[in-house]
C-alpha cells in the first residue's frame, strides 16, 4: 500500500497532465473572436488558471469507459462503445469538448457569482467585475453560458446522444441557479437543517460534477445503467468535495488557504458544521463577536473551531464527506477495471483528503 | 385595397390572438417551481406584458409552412413537413415550446441590459433588479437562459432537427450578448459607420427575429433553401424594426411613446440617424446642450430634429428600413401562398408602419 502522500502526488500528477491538454484546448474552442473585450472578458479568469477538476473527471471517465490507457488516447478522436460496429454512435468522437463546455460553465458561474457577492478576487486575480467592469462581467459570463452549448454541440456525437447531453447541461445550469439562490436565502434563515443544507450544495456544486462524470457515457454511447452510476459518483464526490472546503475553512493555516482561516464563521456562513453545531445548541451566531474578517484574531478563530469540535461538528462533517466518498466509489463497479478507474477512485479521495 | 389603419387592426388583432395562446403557455412551461423567490423573478418580466412578436412571427411562420388556416392548428400537437410517411420527423411536433423558448431569451436578455443600463423601468413595471435585487436579477436572466434551452429540447422533434435548432438557439445568444458588447463600445466612439451600425442592430435585435422565423422550418423538417430563406425574413425585418424604434424615438410625443421624445439624443445614444447625420457634417454630439432627459425642453428636440430632417437622416432611415421591409417580404416566396404567409407580409410592413 502506497503512502497518503505518494498518492496525493500521483492523483496530482495525473490531474496536471490532463489540466495540460484541457488549457491547450480552452483557446482553440473559445478564441478571442470580436469584439475583442468581450471575448478576453470571457476568456480571462479561464487563463487565471483553475485545477480543471471537473474536465479532469470528464476525461478520466471516458479512458475509463472506453478501456484505454490513461493519457495515451487522443481527445479529439476518442473511440466511443461503439467499435466499429454499424449503429448510430460513431466510431470516434471529440471528448475533449465536452471536458472545455464544463470548465466554461464553471467559469460563467464563477464570473456571476462574483457579481453577486462582491467579491473583489478569484484565482488570485481581480474578479472579472473588478478587472473590467459589471456590464463586461455579466456579459462575459452570458457569452460563456451558450457558448458552453456550441462547445458541447461540437463533439461530434450522435444526435440522439447530444440532444441527451444538452438537456444534461441545460438542466444543470438551472439547478445551478437553484442552489445559488437557496444559498442566499440561507444567509437570512437561522434554522437550516443538515438536509437542507445538502439538497442546497447538491445543486450548487455537485451537479456539475454529476454532469462531468456522466457526460462522456451519454456521447459514448453507454447504457442508463452506467451512465445513472456515473452521475451519482459524481454527486457524491461533488458534496463530498464541498463539504471538505468547509471543514479546510476551520482547519487550514490562513497563509496555507490564502484567505483568514474561519472567514466562514466570521461572516455567518451556513456550512454543514455551522447547521450540525446549532441542532446541537451551540449559539453559531455569536461564535465570534465580529462579522468583520480583518478584525478577528487567531485566539478567537481557536475558541470557536474547539466548540465546533466539543459539539463533534467537525467529525459529522469528515465522516458525511467520507461516506460520500466511499458511497460514490461504490458506484464505480460499473466501469471495467482499468487504471483510469483507479484514478477515478484516487481522485475522490483527494477531493477530502487534499490539504487545500 | 383595404386602408393602412385598417391592415394595422387586422395584424394586431392577429398578434393579440397568439399572444393570448402564448401567455397560457409560459406558465406551463415556466411554473413557479422552488426556489419560489427565483421563479418569481424568473416570471416577473413575463408577466408583466409585451407583445410577443417573436413568438407570433414563430407560430406564424409555422402556419405558414404547415398551409393551414391561422389559429386553427393545435400548436401543441402541430403537423409537420412530413405527412404520415416514414421518416425521422414526427408527424406534429410541440412549436408552442419552440416559441415560448425565444420569448424566454428575450426577457433574460431584458432583465439582464436592465441591470448593465441601470434602467428602472421596463414595461411599466420596475426592472427586475430595481422590484428584487441585483444578485435574483442575475440569477434569475440566468435561469431563464437555461429554461429557454430545457423547452426548446422538449418540443419534441427528432434528434437532427433538434439539435440544429439548440444550435441556433446558442449561436442566436452568443450573436445578441456581441450585438450588446459592440452597443456599450459604440457609446465611446464618434466614427460609428452606419454599416458598423447595421451590423450592431442585427446581432444585437435582429438575429432573434431571424431565429423566431427559421426555427419552425428546421423543427418541422424544411429544407435548407427555406430555413435560410426565413432566417433572412426574420433578419430584416428585425434590422427594420430597430431602425423604426429609433425613428419613432424622435417623431412620436412623449406621451404616447412612454418617455421623453429623442431621449437617444439627449443621452448620446447612436442610431443609425445619428451616423448618418454625422456622415453629413452635423455636429451630432451638440445638438443638444443637456444630458439630463428631465431637463430637455420640447423645443430643442423640435430643433435637433429639424436638423436631422434637413441633413437626410431620418429619410435615410426611413428608406432603409422600407427597402429591408421588402427584401424580407420577397424572401417569403419560399411559402405556399396562404393567409399566413400574408400575415407574414402584414407583420413586416406593421414593424415600420406602427406608431409607437
Amino acid at each position: 500500500m502506497t503512502s497518503p502522500k505518494a498518492r496525493e502526488e500521483a492523483v496530482l500528477e495525473a490531474v496536471r497532465k490532463r489540466r495540460e491538454r484541457v488549457n491547450e484546448a480552452i483557446p482553440e474552442e473559445l478564441p478571442i473572436g470580436r469584439p475583442e473585450r468581450l471575448y478576453e472578458a470571457s476568456r480571462y479568469l479561464l487563463d487565471a488558471g483553475g485545477k480543471r477538476l471537473r474536465p479532469t473527471v470528464l476525461l478520466t471517465t471516458g479512458e475509463a469507459l472506453a478501456d484505454v490507457p490513461p493519457l495515451e488516447g487522443d481527445y479529439r478522436e476518442f473511440p466511443t462503445l461503439n467499435r466499429g460496429e454499424p449503429g448510430e454512435t460513431p466510431a470516434t468522437i471529440d471528448i475533449m469538448n465536452a471536458a472545455v463546455s464544463v470548465e466554461v460553465i464553471q467559469s460563467f458561474t464563477l464570473i456571476h457569482d462574483d457579481i453577486m457577492d462582491d467579491d473583489d478576487l478569484r484565482r488570485g486575480v481581480p474578479a472579472v467585475h473588478k478587472a473590467y467592469d459589471l456590464e463586461t462581467a455579466i456579459l462575459a459570463g452570458d457569452t460563456l453560458y451558450s457558448k458552453a452549448f456550441e462547445i458541447m454541440l461540437d463533439a461530434g456525437a450522435d444526435p440522439q446522444r447530444t440532444v441527451e447531453a444538452l438537456d444534461i447541461l441545460a438542466t444543470t445550469c438551472t439547478k445551478i441557479c437553484e442552489g445559488q439562490s437557496l444559498d442566499v436565502t440561507f444567509e437570512e434563515r437561522e434554522d437550516v437543517s443538515p438536509e437542507e443544507y445538502l439538497e442546497m450544495v447538491e445543486q450548487k456544486t455537485a451537479v456539475l460534477y454529476a454532469a462531468s462524470a456522466c457526460l462522456p457515457a451519454v456521447l459514448m454511447g453507454a447504457d442508463d445503467e452506467t451512465v445513472d452510476a456515473l452521475y451519482g459518483y459524481g454527486l457524491d464526490v461533488g458534496c463530498a468535495f464541498q463539504i471538505q472546503d468547509d471543514v479546510l475553512d476551520l482547519t487550514v493555516p490562513s497563509e496555507k488557504l490564502g484567505k483568514q482561516r474561519g472567514s466562514d464563521l466570521v461572516e455567518n456562513k451556513q456550512t454543514l458544521i455551522t447547521v450540525h453545531a446549532r441542532e446541537q445548541g451551540v449559539d453559531v451566531e455569536n461564535l465570534i463577536d465580529t462579522t468583520d474578517v480583518d478584525a478577528v484574531t487567531e485566539a478567537e478563530i481557536d475558541e470557536a473551531v474547539a466548540k465546533l469540535e466539543e459539539a463533534g461538528s467537525i467529525g459529522y462533517a469528515n465522516e458525511m464527506a467520507r461516506d460520500l466518498v466511499d458511497r460514490g466509489k461504490n458506484r464505480l463497479e460499473v466501469l471495467p477495471d482499468n487504471e483510469a478507474r483507479d484514478l477515478l477512485f484516487e481522485i475522490a479521495d483527494y477531493l477530502i483528503e487534499r490539504g487545500y
